[in-house]
């Protein structure tokens, strides 16, 4: 499986000098990024992008790990036999027209499935976008953008995604919303062999990999997958595709996935300790979350500090939606509290401090309320609000210690605009608090952080990476 | 009531020079917007960013409309009086310390409320952040922030918000996310007179508004509330605040409202054609859909056009999860598409168009597709997924087109990143197709508009605006 990602030697075949076709875009990203010996394959070129162009893979002259297929599915067969004479380990195959396409798509694919294994190559999708490694920086993909170069920045997050184009549109947004590091993202399309449990376990052992997300439409090995989830203390997020009978058929077509019953399927993840996302932003929300978050426990309730009466209320909302209780908050913290508070204010959970910030002062006020609420034993996490026009990011440098002194998360939602907001959720996030656009967002990960950090032990490899 | 949004002199009652100060920003926001008389009053100076200040309301030369209310609230009795030797009609009390600090400030209310309602003038709030209009400028709220001179657009979206600090995040969100217009903006507070009720009257039959959204943690009088939703073909979205025990306990707390049981509510509110929404980014999403789409049919389904398999699966899913239909494609339709697909792929919906475009061309398939599907009369509606990197706004125009000509919505869903991505959802807004930053966001859209219009007319007010 590694030659897949540390390759020694890549093809590209199909590689393409047109720069609206993924055969060029293939080639460019994996020179972008990748270290290694690159051989474009195809035979109306000498060269592509300054390199040396072989007419077809049995012209390449030394062996090699990888190949990256894009060429008509009709030739992949004749690929695999020169292939297996060059010791190549495993091929990508990124064009569409298996599977997917019907009956006689799938019989080429089961062809070529059997002359893989005869030759003890492993096969990558068809029908997919590949892989990209934000560590190594190998992307070998035809995605349509070179942003990854700026914007991927190495991180614990890694993804499987069953759709192609998807892989993209997702890297694209964990990219641009920022705060997400990345380590792998694997998109696999009809995964003819290589599949989602295949690539649960490499990641799972994979050190540079602290919490996996995945999108798919079907679970090849239900039994083997919910194993692999029990095994782990890395989360494990997932986003089913086709749940429903319209989602399903549509699926069929797509990658040639039976969908199976969600119902059954949602049991199953769960009790297998999975986590369930509702949507791709669910999945993103709260792998960025777990990102950030290594550590929680499970013996308390939660706070909320807010600057809008509100947001404290919609919150609690929220929280009893996720049967998270209110923290109570003690004697103690509540006198403490008192000190800042306007005279005929009494505090209580939400906390509202904005009535103390304008008799007392930013300052005053938030240090000491963060103070005496993070160390109240009845507070296990903390949810804070925040108007970035009205705070700088050292007004959280206490907190972002404590939290990780005490093991309490703590999560934030802000409002705001423009580059103070960008800037203060980028500080934020760097301390180890996450930031979540919407509140409600911010509260199904600290449900899911709850759940899984009450079973499984702290996670050193998500905060360290 | 129009006295509080087109007042004829201003007396700001509390204004200060301290920027850091409420009074500071009040007297700077209505002088940034307001074209009328402004009086600020404080005896402690002479005059504030240049304008005369007087020492107290019974010092203004003359008679005026409007007064905002910054100073402690056991003050406000005699301004009261005060007031009234002026004929003022209105006074926003921005200031907190009444019913929701407890019995004595509740006493202070009441008593306050009995001596306005004897001078015939109205209270509005107290414990609120007063008022935002996008047409006339007029900006009567301490909110702390110049951006609304640039960012906010008038357009036909009101909103009453019965949180303070709420009301400017919310502003901020919109102006920020664009692509929606604003009409007035109204924080209530903890409404001792001017109510949800009154205002939604008040907008209703406000020609400049189109759609009106709520935040509220109660309804003062849900009877006559439900009569006004009944009675007008313009949209009314309702998030409640403290649906959850733990919720309607902060809420006491926050404007002293009583949430009351949320279930008897949400049913009350749904017969009145009401739209309830889960949380803040559904109520704008929502909002911001009715801003752009003035009409919907609902005798088909909904067609998805994808560049992703994978969206269009996930689509199905949501579509699924609001009951409703994938439009059933003619067989004229599917003929047509068929045209410029690849031959092993048959059209179906969600129709996948990537494989097409890798064969055909961007504005080829593209045309060709949504000429068809958007004919067809099994549909009523359609989704588009785009990514950004791919398309410029020209691809869409026809579609915009057909959107006005067939009264069929388009709603959209992008990826990419960057100005790109800004752009084209600006241009799209703009040719009336809301873009929803989630597949699933836009699939709850595109349910209220069809359950909507399915009772009401198409809303002219709200495109035209």
């Amino acid at each position: 499986m590694n030659s897949f990602f540390n390759p020694d030697g890549v093809a590209i075949i199909g590689a393409s000098d047109n720069p609206v076709r993924g055969g060029y875009r293939i080639l460019k990203n994996a020179s972008g990024g990748y270290k290694g010996r690159i051989y474009p394959v195809n035979p109306k070129h000498d060269s592509i992008l300054g390199m040396k162009c072989y007419p077809a893979v049995s012209s390449i002259p030394c062996d090699f790990d990888l190949a990256i297929y894009f060429i008509p599915a009709i030739f992949l067969p004749s690929v695999i036999e020169e292939c297996a004479k060059k010791n190549v380990r495993g091929i990508i195959i990124e064009s569409a027209g298996f599977a997917e396409v019907g009956a006689e798509g799938k019989k080429l694919q089961e062809e070529c499935k059997a002359l893989a294994v005869k030759h003890n190559i492993r096969l990558w999708g068809p029908n997919c976008m590949g892989l990209l490694d934000g560590h190594s920086r190998n992307v070998f993909s035809f995605m349509h953008t070179d942003s990854w170069k700026t914007l991927m920045i190495p991180g614990s997050v890694s993804m499987i995604v069953q759709s192609g184009m998807l892989s993209a549109a997702f890297l694209m947004m964990i990219l641009e919303r920022g705060g997400m590091g990345v380590s792998k993202i694997c998109s696999i399309g009809n995964k003819c062999d290589v599949n989602e449990t295949d690539l649960l376990e490499y990641l799972i052992d994979d050190p540079l990999t602290g919490v996996i997300g995945l999108y798919t439409e079907s679970i090849v090995n239900v039994r083997r997958f919910m194993k692999l989830c029990q095994s782990t203390t890395k989360p494990v997020v997932v986003l089913k595709g086709g749940r429903s009978p319209s989602g399903a058929r549509a699926a069929l077509s797509h990658t040639a996935s039976l969908a199976g019953n969600y119902s059954i399927m949602k049991h199953a993840l769960k009790q297998s300790g999975a986590i369930p996302a509702y949507d791709f932003t669910e999945l993103m929300d709260i792998l960025r979350g777990f990102s950030k978050t290594g550590c929680s426990k499970n013996d308390g309730g939660t706070a909320v500090i807010t600057f809008s009466g509100g947001g404290g209320i919609v919150t609690s909302d929220f929280l009893h939606d996720f049967n998270l209780p209110l923290a109570s908050l003690s004697g103690e913290t509540l006198k403490s509290i008192k000190e800042v508070f306007p005279s005929w204010m009494d505090p209580s959970n939400p906390v509202d401090v904005w009535p103390a910030i304008e008799k007392n002062g930013m300052e005053t006020v938030y240090s000491k309320v963060v103070e005496a609420v993070m160390h109240d034993s009845g507070v296990d996490s903390l949810i804070i609000h925040i108007f970035s026009g009205r705070c700088d990011s050292g007004l959280f440098r206490e907190l972002g210690r404590l939290k990780e002194a005490l093991a309490k998360p703590v999560i934030a939602w802000l409002a705001g605009e423009g580059e103070p907001l960008r800037a203060l959720k980028r500080d934020l996030e760097d301390m180890g608090i996450p930031v979540f656009e919407e509140m409600g967002r911010g509260v199904r990960f600290l449900h899911a952080a709850k759940q899984h950090y009450s079973k499984n032990p702290c996670n050193p490899n998500v905060s360290g990476l």
